[in-house]
């Protein structure tokens, strides 16, 4: 049974008001809060470790699963194994994402390694989304690492967003791509207060034909840090294309270390950065239609990492 | 004195065709081969360790100085220390250079650390060619430092280039701005054969308006290796630019680290990396003029490293 804070961070991080459709399994405070299974998707929890397997059957199109955590006990600390299994052919949507709700004095913290092993021709979409709540002096603190093994011809897209209260993140993401795999990247972050988040991603494209698009859009406020580190390794015939734009306010600092490294004569990368603060002139031109400079502001980044 | 395979490498490094105009010290073999001091620019051979002050009196226009080294005998290794004093609101030229020619089994090796203190509203063009040559079995290492401090409203343009010949080279330039301070880098690189070239630039912009344009252009063939690795450091309102294009052939590699450092709030940097070999079309327009694609491709290559 879930609390209302737990019903709260379901909403902000799986976009869930009630029990989702399709599989899914609900993780509470370190439980097994509901699951559900399907025809074609079953979810088994491991017995060495902490964590589930998902299978996705063969062909399998048109179904999601919900993999949604949610803590709200101050002093949690939780390191949990997700396995995804995704067969040829199948063309599914994953939501997974963490809530903390931390109104203690402890740290909270939940950390995970999402592996996804996509076979040939499988869709994937796979939403992620990070929120922190409460007002306890504990931190909210989220680890997630994600292994992306993809085989000939697959497709995966990953909307990663961690948009508010999380104090301290690290975010490592690892992809291997075969044959005309394809991975698209949308990141978005947002930091504030004192938070700290540093985001690496390493993406091989072995096979010919390969390609990634990775683009990351954040907004460092306060007196927060942001790390970007992304690497692009083109070690066949393949493209490349990775963006990181940062808007950067009051006194936060961003670091962004985009690496591209070309190891084969038809790779073909592309990085392109920026950091900057929002335009004086796009603050006025919005408070000349009547908002004051800190809604204008909100607007700005609200688009911006819309 | 200088033989025949010195003088012709002075061409290569310093476009030199007999004795320059100006100030010269020219270092052959590990020994001053000439000298000559103007009444603004004084040069002073340093007592403690090899290599030379060059002193630019302040308010010293028009003037240049030139400081080729080259070596011709196998299995020299020297390191130079050689400190540039540039007078506040001085405007002049410097050309070094290093070239080797190796016809020996032995590896030839220069590494020197160049400072440069650039007095307030000074102006410095600075040019660097490194040039390698001779079929000796013997490895030709070139690894050149670079310091630059920029006090208030100087400006540097340095044009680094380095076409041929040169087996293994560390390249690592530094340099801090004051307020107002300008830096603009060129740096054109290619390597060949089995030759190896790490490139590194760290700018910090500590003052207010201070910038800096950083654009390295650079072709690998064969089974060459390039690293590049440039970082712009945001400390104050300022803005920078750092760009790397790479022409990638055969079976060379590269690998591209380029950093952005935001800690201003209104410090502006943007950085844009492209790897790629030369478009076919581009190979086959030229072809069609007449030309072979050996020709075309060196033609292409040619005008991206001009």
């Amino acid at each position: 049974m879930m609390d209302e804070i737990q019903k709260r961070l379901l909403a902000e991080v799986a976009d869930l008001h009630g029990v989702p459709e399709g599989a899914y399994n609900i993780r509470a405070n370190g439980q097994m809060a509901a699951r559900n299974t399907t025809a074609n998707i079953d979810i088994v929890s491991k017995t060495d470790v902490s964590g589930i397997d998902i299978y996705i059957k063969p062909g399998t199109v048109n179904e999601s699963v919900h993999i949604p955590v949610v803590l709200s006990q101050s002093g949690m600390k939780e390191m949990v194994y997700n396995d995804f299994h995704i067969g040829e052919g199948s063309d599914v949507v994953i939501v997974a994402g963490c809530g903390i709700d931390n109104c203690g004095d402890q740290d909270a913290e939940h950390d995970g390694i999402h592996r996804f092993f996509i076979e040939k021709n499988a869709k994937v979409k796979y939403v992620e989304k990070h929120y922190g709540a409460g007002d306890g002096k504990g931190k909210r603190i989220l680890n997630p690492g994600t292994e992306v093994y993809m085989e000939e011809g697959s497709y995966m897209e990953m909307e990663m967003v961690q948009i508010k209260g999380v104090d301290s993140t690290v975010r490592d993401t690892k992809a291997e791509l075969a044959a005309g795999a394809k991975l698209v990247v949308r990141e978005r972050l947002m930091t504030h207060g004192d938070q700290n988040a540093v985001s690496g991603y390493s993406v091989s494209l072995n096979g010919e034909g390969s390609s990634a698009d990775v683009i990351s859009r954040s907004v460092a406020k306060d007196n927060s840090y942001q790390k970007f580190d992304s690497r692009i390794i083109g070690n066949a015939p393949c493209s490349g294309h990775t963006e990181c734009d940062a808007i950067i306010m009051d006194k936060a600092r961003i670091l962004a270390i985009p690496q591209l490294e070309a190891n084969d004569l038809d790779a073909a990368l592309i990085h392109e950065a920026a950091i900057g603060k929002i335009a004086g002139e796009q603050i006025i031109k919005l408070m000349t239609l009547g908002l004051t400079e800190e809604e204008a502001e909100e607007q700005i980044v609200n688009g911006f990492l819309r």
